[in-house]
């Protein structure tokens, strides 16, 4: 066949409900359902060339080869693709953020979102977004959020088929602000994957999950009704379950650092002088801050009085992966 | 009759598997057992004097007459050892600490050991320690450990009968110090009595109860080996895991400040260097540090040097309550 190729965008996603802990690590189909909204103006853009002429798939991130674990994490999803569409070439893959890798913002959800839908585009695939969304999944959970546009629910399902994630509200629906603390740019010393593998060893997980159905029904309320101090309460106990869980597992996972309880507990004390807004963590330090757009510079300006703060990055409801 | 009196000294205890939430909150009966160790060198005396003259109870602390709630709660013990003895005379109070009330050292459990000792020999009651552990219990939970000397475990029993702590190794059994960080003086927000009253809220008590008895014994099988590895994994991961409970809860308590992580993280990696001590945190910001006494200086002099740390506070494994 001809080179057939094909260019995708994505956005993060900030999960207001969080992902922690799979049923299947290798296909990774978590033991919970999350709810999340994408990141406007945060992008990720990859780039899909499958070629005849080409011995091998490569990949470069940011114009730097990548080797290795990152490579064959795309390599799977590449074949996912190939088996489909019944093809053997390889493939180059070319993508770029436009937000920096070591600023603390995970970037691998908007990579594999970016990553399926430019992989199905340039194969022909005649497949719907729940299924562009499942093989984001394969490589990594959470860019199965990153497919569908606005406020995202991935339903945790029981199998391959039925574990994807779909729009619950547009980003129309609902003016939100983002704004990320970032109080540390360095990289977390447990990743993602093997963080969602030491789940099960903490005492606590088990009633976390049990528990989850209620949080997703308390966030998706909070949303539909636009309901900005319910939405606070709900993320920030998320937030704090998903974190107690790290903690209590063997070996305990610390994601926070001094500066990150410190933005926690101004967050909430402005909340009780009536600054409506509520934080959540992801795997990290840094805190995301969520409020109306109507607060956000107010949010904005009292967190970069905050000690520890290095700077705050500004984002918004965003939408779902898109061909560019 | 006669003014009759008793004084009686008690240590503070710090807790290795904690006690968070209540069966009764009334009796004071736990949801899940604990085992604490008391601090030598802390000490509250109490001097309890019946006479018929007084037409009240009084109360003082470190000089100070005390009225309202502080009163009423040493009331209640004392009206139980009058019902015991037959007697209806009041009661005179005096209570000292040789720690300041402000140093975020919990005072009350000392203070309840030291009067139901105080209460009972004043009154002539033929009472055991379990009957005495019981009456501190009535004051302040925690205090029923700190009326057996050195190991404590405070069994959950199931009524105010089997609900008493005793000693299961005398503090000569292994020379442990505590290295208090004192990172707030500060009073806290919510008191134990109400955090209590929470526990129930957490989505996470639940697991965290039935999960007590393998850490109880963890610990037990830690002190009796005298395994310091061990008794540092297990006190952090129940000291993490009441913390949990605590952030969770509806309202959501933090007694942590960005300090107490700090001296966390710090302890961690110690260990993970070789100097084997392990953190645990009651309900405040303070950060006790539990190694060998041979390690202790260079625990002291480590706690020190982390930034926010105001002083250390140096204790070991002490005796039960005793009369003076």
């Amino acid at each position: 066949m001809k080179p057939s190729s094909a260019s995708a965008q994505a956005n993060p996603n900030i999960a207001f409900i969080k992902y922690w802990g799979n049923q299947s690590q290798e296909l990774r189909i978590p033991v919970n359902g999350s709810i999340s909204m994408n990141m406007a103006g945060l992008e990720t853009v990859t780039s899909v060339i499958f070629d005849d002429a080409i011995s091998g798939d490569t990949l470069s991130i940011n114009g730097k080869m990548v080797e290795g674990k990152g490579l064959e994490r795309v390599s799977s999803i590449l074949e996912i693709g190939r088996r489909a569409a019944g093809i053997h070439s390889y493939a180059q893959v070319m993508s770029t953020n436009n937000f920096p890798t070591g600023a603390g913002i995970a970037s691998s959800a908007a990579a594999f979102a970016a990553l399926a839908k430019a992989t199905v585009s340039a194969l022909g695939l005649p497949w719907d977004e729940p299924a562009i969304s499942r093989l984001a999944r394969m490589g990594s959970g959470s860019a199965s959020r990153s497919v569908p546009g606005g406020f995202v629910e991935w339903y945790v399902g029981e199998s391959d088929e039925s574990s994807y994630a779909e729009t619950i509200a547009p980003a129309e629906h609902w003016a939100l602000a983002d704004c990320v603390a970032i109080v540390s740019a360095s990289h977390k010393k447990t990743g993602s994957t093997e963080g969602h593998a030491l789940a099960p060893t903490s005492p606590l997980q088990g009633a976390r999950v049990a528990d989850t159905p209620r949080r997703l029904e308390l966030c998706r309320n909070a949303i539909r009704a636009r309901d900005m101090r319910a939405l606070a309460e709900v993320i920030e106990l998320d937030s704090n379950i998903m974190h107690a869980v790290m903690m209590t597992s063997s070996p305990a996972l610390f994601y926070w650092q001094p500066e990150t309880l410190a933005v926690m507990a101004a967050v909430r004390e402005w909340r009780e002088d009536g600054l409506l807004a509520g934080y959540t963590i992801d795997a990290g330090a840094n805190v995301h801050v969520i409020c109306e757009q109507t607060s956000a510079a107010e949010v904005q300006t009292r967190l970069r009085n905050v000690p520890g703060v290095q700077r705050v990055l500004m984002s918004s409801a965003g939408g779902g992966a898109k061909l560019v």
